[in-house]
């Protein structure tokens, strides 16, 4: 967790993005590691977990974070826990909590909120459309023999 | 969204992830696209939505999506809803519903429940750790002068 605090200091101090790192460690190993690269990259996925997780799979080369420890330096936001609940590590560690975010400016409080509203109620209104369309990929892949569960 | 449902087939047929396609549209224009890249990848953030939106963003050079529609063939993952909601795009368009990529195989759903669940009962324990130490990286965010806020 240390280390995880201190890559969100130099990340933040670099100008990469906010004040956010993150640690993945299997059997007592670094695997993965990652600082919040938002204005680096100007990819707004770029949180510290979601950068830790891609570099973890690739050290790992596999696309799920088995027997792995997560060390993050704040409370995932909506986003970076989808993103750990897809990777499945074992365990995560976090320091600051989402309080203590909200609190230095970064609110994903409202995400929280949004989840619950009804789709075309949100936001950013979220329409369905194409419906019957889409799902003729759903009957492809069902029928598909040679695929991997993931 | 037509486009957006011919990159779920293509990209699951190819072998590349699920049957998940996603295209980005500013002012009338592609912007961005994508198809689920987790198996090809071995990244398990790398859902069509996700793709689109790293896609996107680096064609416009910014990390936010403003004035843009998301066709996505199917509603979003509580990750990929996470992603939209940082990128903020003006409105999203979905094909198929969870409950029918739930039907297919694909079940987000536990997230969603996950998600309401005390972070240490869930079933990745998400147990707080060093906040104090943590809680620093923020005072230096806030003391920071020349940041950029996203």
């Amino acid at each position: 967790m240390r280390q995880a605090i201190e890559l969100a200091k130099t990340g933040m101090l670099a100008g990469n993005g906010g004040p956010f790192g993150c640690v993945i460690v299997k059997d007592g190993k670094v695997v993965g590691q990652g600082s919040n690269l938002v204005l680096k990259t100007k990819d707004p996925t770029a949180h510290a977990e979601v950068v830790a997780i891609r570099d973890a799979c690739k050290t790992l080369d596999h696309f799920q974070l088995e027997g792995c420890e997560v060390y993050t330096s704040c409370e995932p936001c909506p986003m970076c826990l989808g993103a750990i609940f897809w990777a499945r590590p074992a365990k995560v560690f976090f320091a600051c909590t989402k309080e203590d975010a909200a609190e230095a400016g970064f609110d994903d409080e409202f995400i929280y909120q949004e989840i619950e509203v009804k789709p075309e109620n949100r936001r950013i209104p979220m329409v369905s459309l194409m419906r019957e369309e889409s799902l003729k990929a759903f009957e492809l892949w069902k029928e598909k023999g040679d695929k991997d569960l993931y």
